[in-house]
């Protein structure tokens, strides 16, 4: 499948991995309503294709992101003169959008965090499968700083490292680094060097089948939304499913013949 | 606005913060009705009182609190002969309503936590936004070992630190320490010498506009009880407000004109 | 109440504990269908015994359950090929409905985790009030890299670690240890040796009364199911009657007493 032609950001892809860079470094990744829209349409694209089994997340220039762009905003600010506050809510509507999105990518999604993880970073570090942070990022939620609110960040926070933590982060716009980051849950791993550490989770994707995958991440997030009876129910046939389908039939086979499954190779 | 009259309270206002010690120290600041009516009455007051910023619940005589107060029991016991167990329910119950309250206040609650917090105590804890424990501190939930049950403050201690962390402290009537409490995601803080602490994190909360502090604190805790789509739907009206209005402004154009926000000097 | 009798497990009852120990020790105690069977027929009866307050779950020779058993697993290969996908789902399903007689044990199940904790013992770990982890057990979801799915166990995997964590391990299938365990909010012990712990655990459990701590672990289950206010109504009427039942009785006139109650000596 042909990935959308984008302007605000760079497209890799490589073994089954497709890296997606936030491309705007001279203004450390800021988010624009122009990348919220190529994100989107990059998703939408890869989400169609089964040959790529995980996307890697990233910024260029040493920061991931620094959170929504100002010139925008005033953009916006512009537009609100005749559309009221509609303006506004549309910006920021658009990055939740682009957060359901990737937090439902049937992929595994991998976040590599350097430099700014700030605001709207912070929320795309939030809905990713596995957070890498380097240990000197600095992330914050600097909104009520400003006088502003983390609108479409905040539930996504509050699901990634629970209420107890979000309220402090988000009430004094606290910076902290990578380690922190860990010892919150906000991240999995925390390292000097992350290129190594990336290395080593993609691989141990790949041990994975790519369809089991998808279906486990559906089962995992449905989780949140529906009963647990309800759910039990639906787990068994997706299980059986996958027992029967092709995976499953690899699967066990290479198990019991001690050979790597045709995914892994 | 006028604060209500108290006497199980000290009650102290200075640059934005109500300090609510809670004052009998005799019994280690056990939780009377009393006591519950007047912090009721307090947090009604504060919360329509938009020049308090920030509350801080801390407790007399080296102890937060001891959980709830025997001779209230007794007293209700004494009730209880004629009208059942209605007694015993209300009072619990008007315990229960303390928490609420205090969980919805529009400021940013800090407690700290020193000697005992235990009980109600621990349930006044789990309702805080920022938490600061004294490493000595001595935390747990002993009702069950006196035949009785966590009734109201059950489920705020299983949104404060996950069902896993509170099933094993309710079923085992364990003590643990601050050092613990942070390890458990109890408290944000542990620390040999609380003053400095609170006096760094009220400079924090300082910094963030207190309406959108607010506004954020109300989208946190609805987080969990709407469904994602409504409340990221709700949460773009919250944002455009924001950012239109005068703390919005302000905060944009202090960023811009790199100077302090009104509300920060 | 007589026990059942079982031929997969190990029944030994002791000054008010039923430990249960999963026996298939040469399949490391893989979960056939007739031990999930058997496991079920024990927590039914001693659901209706109150003279057992604590359930010790364990597996014998060193390992506590390496999931599913393969051959279980041709059994229902074989039978599925009459019955299209059904008796994997059967058999599937017949594991998630065991996994919430566990979660809802009115007694205190305590796991104690040594060896190969994988898959389906991975879920049987996540329903445990209380998990004493050996430092060397080794923790996986190993499902994805056999192309089949961790179906049931996914649920109780999130309700145990939360989404941010069983996330990266249920698509990695990575493997780690106790300690890690620890960390992660698996288990609330990681020791060199268990047997210690154990006996510690359960002379805490021993100082709870009995009733209570059935009431008060239904109450924190609710927390998951049922909306704040109405829940707090129902505990203060369980708090009312806590009081002037027995237990209730017995526990304040101890505490006044300054003795043990009677359930602790």
């Amino acid at each position: 499948m042909t990935l959308p032609a984008v302007t605000t950001l760079l497209l890799e892809r490589a073994q089954g991995v497709l890296t997606i860079t936030l491309n705007r470094p001279d203004v450390r990744n800021a988010m624009s309503l122009a990348m919220v829209e190529e994100l989107r349409a990059v998703l939408r694209t890869s989400a169609a294709d089964a040959s790529i089994r995980a996307l890697v997340l990233r910024g260029a220039g040493g920061h991931f992101c620094a959170g929504g762009d100002i010139k925008d905003m005033a953009g916006a600010r512009a537009r609100a003169q005749t559309d009221g506050e509609d303006a506004y809510r549309h910006l920021n509507r658009a990055f939740g959008a682009l957060l359901e999105d990737a937090q439902n990518a049937p992929q595994v999604l991998i976040a590599v965090l350097e430099g700014a993880v700030l605001g709207g970073g912070f929320g795309l570090a939030c809905v990713s499968d596995i957070a890498i942070a380097q240990s000197g990022a600095k992330f914050g939620l600097p909104e009520t700083s400003l006088g502003i609110i983390p609108a479409q960040i905040a539930p996504f926070v509050v699901k990634r490292i629970g209420l107890t933590q979000t309220r402090r982060l988000a009430l004094t716009a606290a910076r902290f680094d990578g380690a922190e980051a860990l010892r919150l849950g906000l991240v999995h791993f925390a390292e000097a060097e992350v290129e190594e550490r990336l290395a080593q989770v993609l691989e141990q994707v790949r041990q994975c089948a790519p369809g089991a995958n998808a279906a486990t991440k559906a089962l995992l997030l449905a989780t949140e939304n529906e009963p647990l009876n309800t759910l039990l129910d639906e787990a068994a046939g997706l299980f059986a499913a996958a027992v029967v389908g092709e995976e499953g039939v690899e699967g066990t086979m290479a198990f019991m013949q001690k050979r790597k499954p045709g995914w892994a190779v």
